[in-house]
């Protein structure tokens, strides 16, 4: 055991609250239990938390790098891992191919063109799913094209294990039940290109959707785990779970500063919050490298005093980190690498 | 000599035009030569970039983390290190005195309040800068506080070196003429703090009003040397010399994806910009963590084509990379390591 608190840990410091974490992994696992939820682990980046997530039952997992997908194999999570992405970089796919053999990892890859099938194939990926474009404008063949892009895949030798679409467009919305209808239009293109494709997954989905789907086999759920305030909007039953850590380090009567920066924090869905260790809220005013500055809160903060920032994003806050410290009560009783970092 | 290109780099990477960094170099040190800049290392966290810029004169760096400074002395590159930002942390900073000794380098910290004083004079600090408020609603004393703070770090022993201020508040503005005459305004209240204070070191300024202080002894620019697309909205001498390179790995008649995304991008200052190798420009539609997303440029861009994005704030883009990738025409010709990140 640590013997260190919130009060003590040098800051920035990524602070996982164990116990909620573990109400996020169990109320997903009540809803998606075992194989229907393939848990993304580029929300995390962290095998101990997928770990977590294995021992409440899941045992295939999402990644979105050939590093993930190391990284998942050398832990021993490797029954089934997707690589829910398309890459072109055979030495990186071959020698993702090489550590799966090894740590006995099954390993499939997304493809959704003839140059990824190929790539796949030169680097000796012998499974793939055919990655179809639901709606988001990013990756994914048209629906019409999945038959061709499978056989193309079968026709090297290569097992097709079925489809994949990610309806990100579709995640975060205000109205439920529009939300609920386009969903299940984009499922509908996904359906039909498996029929044509064949194969047993189905894979879709991530948090904002996650209760959304009745048609495909795994929802690809990420953030749920740990969460941000863009997801809070929803009215989802996941609650916050990670917090960056700062120390005031510049107050006066009016505006304090912490040490809490734009390179501890993922900032592209907007500010952080900002509150102290006994939940009083402040009005976050801006992030520079190495600070965040923010009005005073009622009862006004002094230097030396710690404040915990909610994240607007978790998936790039966690890629900016390198240990999550695992903490209930305020106090630490974990320390786990970020280890799936970076694409090297 | 590396003998890979543009074409062959694993992606994404972080690319640096040898030339255009050279040209930015030398530009800044004809304005500000030798000791009259005091380049702020946060903007790069690179020390073989740092030693680009002693070698054309300046011998002096301003840093934001322990760590930074730790890692600049270490590298030989501690003549003169300022830490131009308040650290309460008494373990990291006594280990950065201790590196400091360690290396024969001379260490000055910043301090703003009582509590940042007794911090670094428990640390073993002995050379402090009185951190003023000029504007920017961040870290600094009131100006008529400045001398107190001074008497407080005298009275403990500790060398007063002078004062410093940032008026970021005033670094990207329209109009030229309003903007000198806001900096002056603000430079003012660093002047009479001066007075109050003593000491040889006035530093204040930074790469959007390098060319607008004359009455300051040196000037904290840092995003000169690579720049940003948030920067090169001002008429500045200073160009582009820094883009993360990225592989096209889906596209159709209408848009193409590539494989950089918000984990190796900053974007607290929005989206960058995305052009091919033979500069043909994109309208750019969204990042996710791992793609970028972008309409089909004229002459349509094929999967595995190479592009590059030039970041809208350089700071926090370094920071999510371990390697910066020196380039001339293309050629790979050295590989910096990106080595002052983190806060350990």
């Amino acid at each position: 055991m640590d013997p260190r608190t919130l009060l003590d840990l040098p800051t920035p410091a990524l602070i996982v609250d164990a116990e909620l974490l573990a109400q996020n992994l169990n109320t997903m696992a009540a809803a998606r239990p075992g194989a229907t939820l393939r848990p993304h682990v580029k929300a995390h980046k962290c095998t101990e938390l997928a770990r977590a997530q294995l021992a409440v039952g899941h045992s295939s997992f999402t990644c979105a790098t050939p590093r993930e997908m190391i990284g998942m194999a050398a832990a021993g999570l490797g029954a089934d891992l997707l690589l829910a992405n398309e890459v072109l970089d055979r030495a990186r796919l071959a020698q993702m191919v090489s550590e799966g053999e090894r740590h006995g990892a099954r390993m499939t890859v997304a493809v959704d063109s003839p140059e990824t099938v190929e790539a796949a194939d030169a680097a000796g990926v012998r499974e793939v799913l055919v990655d179809v474009d639901i709606g988001l404008p990013r990756c994914g063949c048209a629906p019409s094209d999945a038959a061709r892009i499978a056989e193309l895949a079968r026709a090297r030798g290569m097992h097709v294990r079925g489809v994949m679409g990610y309806e990100g467009h579709l995640m975060v919305m205000d109205d439920r039940d529009l939300q609920r209808r386009k969903v299940a239009e984009a499922v509908d293109l996904l359906v039909a290109a498996h029929e044509s494709v064949g194969g047993d997954v189905v894979s879709a989905g991530g948090t904002g959707t996650y209760d959304l789907h009745d048609r495909v086999t795994d929802v690809q759920a990420g953030s749920y785990a740990l969460m941000d305030t863009y997801y809070a909007k929803l009215q989802l039953p996941f609650v916050q779970a990670c917090w960056v850590l700062g120390t005031v380090i510049s107050a006066n009567a009016s505006r304090a500063v912490a040490d809490v920066g734009l390179k501890a924090m993922g900032m592209d869905h907007g500010n952080p919050t900002v509150s102290t260790l006994d939940a009083r809220d402040a009005q976050v005013w801006f992030l520079s490298d190495e600070h965040v500055s923010f009005a005073q809160p009622a009862g006004a903060i002094k230097v030396g005093e710690r404040v915990l920032l909610a994240p607007a994003h978790i998936d790039p806050t966690m890629a900016m980190h390198e240990i999550a410290w695992l903490v209930r009560d305020h106090e630490v009783i974990d320390r786990w690498p970020i280890n799936l970092r970076g694409w090297d």
